[in-house]
């Protein structure tokens, strides 16, 4: 078995081989950028632990691995113009710092570019992790158009908040896993077990992002805590807080949302005050901690040892617990 | 052997099986919208016949073939955000009806789609088709990131602009045509030689296009000729006619094309006295006919029978001879 620190390792080494054309420079320049951005490498990790646990060779999970990296930058690439979102991990989008031509175009030829990797699995395997990578992509910008939709849709349910971050942001983990037990030699049945283990995961590293943004350690999580309520967004806590409220508290939180002359500082400290009332952030908690016992469930009806299911555990232990 | 109106029904029928999900609608309305608004479906047609000449079953090469229309529409959804054009087939284009996040992300999914068909193709053939693909993929958006680096661009060669529109139309033309040709059976080498056939009548339908958007007939090509001069486009036949311009003729040229209150129609019309002086509209259709020519050689120089090149020759002749 290979430990966190290894895979990660071997996933740089490999992103560090990902060579750009130098023409042209105006489309490459950007998906060498986005790409040397940094990052947690989840899915990429994801997918090399998945193979692992199920006996397979790290090494060819590694190209499908990379292609799901090099993806999931690409939704992020196109999520930024849509959201008109300047900054990304500390610096600047690649829309705000060129233009919206070139990160659409970069972002298509980087999704071409992730096909191109995951494309390179051995043959034997390619239809099914091809089948999984079409379906994941789908989902995603599918997610993404819910996610739109719900920034002026008025009545969003705690049910379409889920639904929507299931297809935004887990299946992406559950198909990156799912990917990795394909190659790694898993039954169908198993690779299908691993990419629940992967949703409910997904679901509670969203809750825990959601859960971050209000609740965050400013040092640590690098960036004002409450961004989400600045801009309005409907995550979990704020939908919690509506069902949770009485009449005084609901039309409070209206007030708080639709002040636009108020300062960003107040509106945080008083929603989050109202949050606090309503024990948000314990019940959030509890949500994310019932998706990674789900999980669990999950990995532990797969018939691999517990020392092969260790990195795994681990790994997504130290998610739920990270504060950045 | 299977005729052109035989392999058209067929690629028609196809695509009115492409199932659209009904949620979210907002992402899947733009999509059937635009792969509902006609064309000339010429890239699966290419792929049917490809695979046809080299014996395959047609039937086998009909989800590429729809992959790859697909694709095309994606291209045209994406390019019409980043050259803001209101309007496609007479129609309003996805980006001017719905909103740029909508095209952005319907043109996504449909590449996503278009991996789908692509992906269920034959396992035996399956690396070999993804390959061509994905590479095709790549250098589509190359082509189109010249094409918007050339609209600044103030010295623009001919060399330049012709790999431009062979990345950008040409490669996806000799791709289709690859591909086919891989289903059907063909040896790469084979596959190689109808791509370069694929290649050179990929210059000669752009350089058509070129050609009839000044001197086609505004009833039958469906639009007001010389749209191109218009929008101060950097076509062969304004390069060609820069190339053999005289000084005065030159300055001419620049004084039109930087005269921002000229009406249209007389911007054309005197654009199109200098063309005719110096015979851009001949030089154009003997660089098309090259290419033809070109083409026809290596689609010779393919071991099948005249027989079998038939309905492909007869409809080259056919997108050469077109005036729509």
């Amino acid at each position: 078995m290979h430990g966190y620190d290894e895979i990660l390792s071997k996933i740089n080494i490999a992103l560090k081989t990902v060579s750009y054309k130098q023409n042209p420079a105006e489309l490459y320049e950007p998906i060498r950028y986005s790409l040397e951005m940094g990052g947690k490498r989840l899915r990429p990790s994801l997918t090399l632990m998945a193979c692992d646990l199920f006996g397979g060779k790290v090494d060819e999970a590694l190209n499908a691995a990379v292609g799901l990296e090099i993806f999931h930058n690409f939704t992020l690439l196109h999520d930024d113009i849509m959201d008109q979102a300047p900054k990304r991990r500390n610096m600047e989008t690649v829309y705000k710092k060129w233009n919206s031509n070139r990160a659409i175009l970069s972002g298509d030829t980087m999704f071409a570019m992730a096909y191109q990797y995951v494309s390179s699995t051995d043959v034997h395997i390619l239809p099914q992790v091809l089948k999984a990578f079409n379906q994941t992509a789908i989902e995603v910008c599918e997610g993404q158009q819910f996610d739109m939709n719900y920034e002026s849709q008025l009545d969003v349910s705690i049910d379409e908040y889920l639904e929507m971050i299931r297809l935004k942001t887990a299946v992406l983990i559950a198909g990156s896993l799912q990917i990795g037990a394909l190659i790694g030699g898993a039954s169908n049945e198993e690779a299908n077990q691993i990419y629940r283990y992967g949703e409910a995961i997904g679901m509670a590293f969203q809750l825990k992002d959601d859960l971050l943004d209000v609740y965050g350690d400013e040092q640590k999580f690098g960036k004002m805590p409450g961004g989400d309520i600045v801009e309005n967004k409907k995550t979990f806590l704020y939908l919690k807080a509506l069902e949770h409220a009485d009449e005084i508290q609901q039309k409070a939180l209206a007030d708080l949302y639709n002040d636009v002359a108020i300062e960003a500082e107040i509106k945080v400290r008083e929603v989050k005050a109202i949050f606090d009332q309503l024990t948000i952030r314990e019940i959030t908690q509890k949500a994310i901690d019932n998706y990674c016992i789900e999980g669990v469930t999950y990995l532990n009806g797969i018939d691999k040892t517990e020392e092969n299911k260790a990195v795994l555990k681990e790994f997504s232990n130290r998610l739920m617990k990270r504060d950045s």
